[in-house]
């Protein structure tokens, strides 16, 4: 209720606001600051005083997409195996602690970058700080918990992938959109590779990566920069830098030339589906204010009730459960522009693209109206103000664009930055990238796919 | 005319013997002999004395599949910098040479290797030799030429690639079959990144791949093994081993789950086709007698004009200008079983892929025959035989069964291998892999792609 609440002033101050009034526009994450230590490991603090918790989180500079060829998955291989301890806290310790002090925890990896966290009373800062340290230079590994591990993750790919149709379809259309970047691999890794992960593959990555000056701490709550940096000086300080790490490097995608599609068959599907998507620029990889004016056109054709695609498509025409777009503008290298949809009842597939299709071509020709972009304005800003509210949302947000490429600065000024994308921009931004050369179409059905062979 | 007649003396011979007389089968490159000098090189000798004349070949186990993240093209870039000279002998001497007396050279760059060739009366093959050692150790690079190089090999993907729609619709269509090993990447190169080679990018590749022990020469013509051994040990003999290569890795490719398409819509496309890719193993990565048989299905099926779909499609409907099958058989990674077609006349892509799928089809489900298999080993056979006649395509083919991982006698043993192929085998491989979700079907045609977008 807080949230929404806060969310309503927001969205009433922007709209009484004149048009383009940057110096109004609300910062992201407008407290935060930050400190490099001698070892390279940069330290941001985002000071927070509703209540007495904070959340802190470590972040590498590695991810999916940092692999090597033969060796896919290992970074969240790694990821499990950060658990195992280290000679001054056996494995279960950490997580002992956290739980019994109420706390909570967890970790992800993405194609970019892998990240630990906590939250927990603030008192319980230091402890966590030094859990995480020490764990960053002094992991413990061991050939048959590596195996046991290996297991694990192996159970994990067979849960979240192998048995969903869906899962398995997206890491088809993703192998099939990217042509020389790794983003086409599945961050889990495939699974023949991660059958031969072992021991040396494990120790090779963390050895690779895991150093202070290639990592960065995100902490956020009720503390003030002061506190941190002794409590950081005296934890992470002490961690030597153990080697440079390789240059961050994303394979550029080369211009696509052919429309592409991919039918995921499979008897356990009852609900049909499909997606498009476009290889479109991400922040790290557009002209400036491209990625903006993307996100921007997502929000107008497919962000929610009032989007173009459900209103057509889920309202006025009836004949989709589901319509909407995904732009996911955090990544490194070229990224995706996509769309998705699910017929109601007896309603083909084919007829949800073809409408699908007309309304991707509407916006190519005829363009976004004013009044639809200073909505998208207003929501999209409306949401950082939303992130805000949550210390844990609010740092990995931060992390994930500063892990992406942004520095801590631009991060702050998105809202003014989508602030100032222009109807233009907008229709430039659609109708270079919504060209079905760029895209590939997923469909997911539940009878064989056409070819009988 | 001296060829035809010898196959036909093989057919018939083939035609008398008994069922799986393995020891009256031909062996191919029998007169195949081969040293290995103390610097690691190995040399082989394929002596044939009908002419005084010689093919050299130096072969490098390397090609694009074994370039690394980035640089795609530098492996045939570096094929073309080979030409540039080194300090005993400026550019251009060594084709000058070859040249004046007549002989003729070029060289060449798959995703698996790198070969240089030249074809000269025999009392020039210790000049060739001498020239090749040269280079190999002793390459000089300037960054001018290098940059003046990098603009033919852009152009040369102009002509190639760009300028054809069927090549990008190839690229596009490997780009999409191969979702983690280096083949789905063009041999010549992605053109954002060929842009980006440099001299620096040319020297690494030089120095990581360029060394005696990551080479194999092969001489064939009218020669003795213990000629060419003196030749080889005054030559290649004196090139210092000058560092180990990496080990050669292929990444694996995961089971597909999915069928794909992908459509290149040019309006320059006056005759449109389609193609039909499988993932296949190769006879690297396949079980023992698996790629003999995928040779034989793909005989069967699209081998010439007595084959199935050629007779189907082309003959009996009468509605393909032509169809057949290829199988890239000598790969070091998992490779591609593939078929195409272009429809006569107003037929439509549609109806070819329909006659195509019904042919593919029949064949997973009612098999091969014994008189099929039969006639399709007699023109396997018969072909080697035929290739023995031309000391160049026998040193090329022996050469790149080398350079994919064969040894010499496997190579000349594939005859026995293929005859010993049971239609069993055969129908087993088809069912194996002509699934449709191992499967990509490109299009090439000349009005817009169905998404109007």
């Amino acid at each position: 209720m807080r949230s929404a609440a806060r969310i309503f002033v927001v969205i009433a101050a922007v709209a009484l606001a004149a048009p383009a009034a940057m110096a109004e526009t609300p910062k992201f994450a407008r407290n935060a600051t930050s400190f490099t230590l001698d070892n390279g490991i940069e330290v941001v603090v985002i000071p927070d005083h509703r209540a007495p918790i904070v959340t802190h989180m470590v972040w590498y500079k590695a991810g999916a997409a940092d692999e090597q060829s033969g060796v896919s998955g290992v970074a969240h291989f790694l990821e499990h195996l950060m658990f195992k301890g280290t000679k001054d806290h056996p494995e279960g310790e950490f997580s002992k602690v956290i739980n019994s002090v109420g706390g909570n925890e967890n970790a992800f990896t993405t194609d970019d970058t892998t990240a630990y966290h906590q939250t927990v009373a603030k008192q319980y800062l230091p402890q966590m700080m030094e859990f995480e340290a020490d764990r960053m230079a002094n992991l413990q590994l061991s050939e048959p918990e590596v195996l046991t591990e290996r297991d694990v993750i192996l159970e994990e790919r067979r849960m979240r992938i192998d048995s969903s149709p869906g899962a398995r379809l997206g890491e088809a259309v993703r192998a099939a959109l990217y042509a020389n970047s790794r983003y086409g691999i599945p961050t889990i890794g495939w699974q023949n590779e991660m059958e031969q992960l072992d021991l040396d593959d494990a120790v090779a990555w963390y050895d690779r990566f895991y150093t202070p000056n290639n990592a960065f701490v995100i902490v956020a709550g009720d503390v003030t920069e002061d506190e941190v940096r002794k409590l950081a000086e005296a934890t992470y300080g002490k961690v030597k830098r153990r080697f440079d790490p390789p240059p961050r490097f994303r394979a550029a995608e080369p211009e696509p030339q052919a429309a592409r599609t991919v039918t995921l068959a499979d008897p356990q599907v009852t609900q049909p589906s499909l997606q498009r998507l476009y290889l479109a620029p991400s922040y790290a990889t557009a002209a400036p204010g491209e990625a903006e004016a993307l996100d921007i056109l997502a929000e107008i054709l497919g962000g929610g009730t009032t989007s173009r695609l459900y209103r057509d498509l889920v309202v006025d025409q009836g004949i989709a459960a589901s319509a909407g777009t995904f732009y996911q503008s955090n990544q490194l290298g070229d990224t995706m522009f996509g769309f998705y949809g699910s017929p109601r009842g007896d309603v083909t597939l084919d007829r949800i693209e073809a409408a699908l299709d007309a309304d991707i071509a509407r916006v190519v020709s005829d363009g976004v109206t004013e009044a639809e972009v200073a909505a998208a304005k207003r929501r999209l800003i409306a949401a950082t103000v939303f992130a805000e509210d949550n210390a844990f949302s609010l740092a990995r947000a931060l992390g994930t664009a500063i892990a992406t490429g942004e520095t801590i600065e631009e991060a702050q000024n998105w809202p003014a930055a989508i602030d100032a994308v222009t109807v233009d921009a907008v229709n430039a931004a659609a109708a270079r990238y919504l060209d079905v050369r760029r895209s590939v179409t997923g469909y997911l059905v539940g009878e064989p796919a056409k070819n009988p062979s």
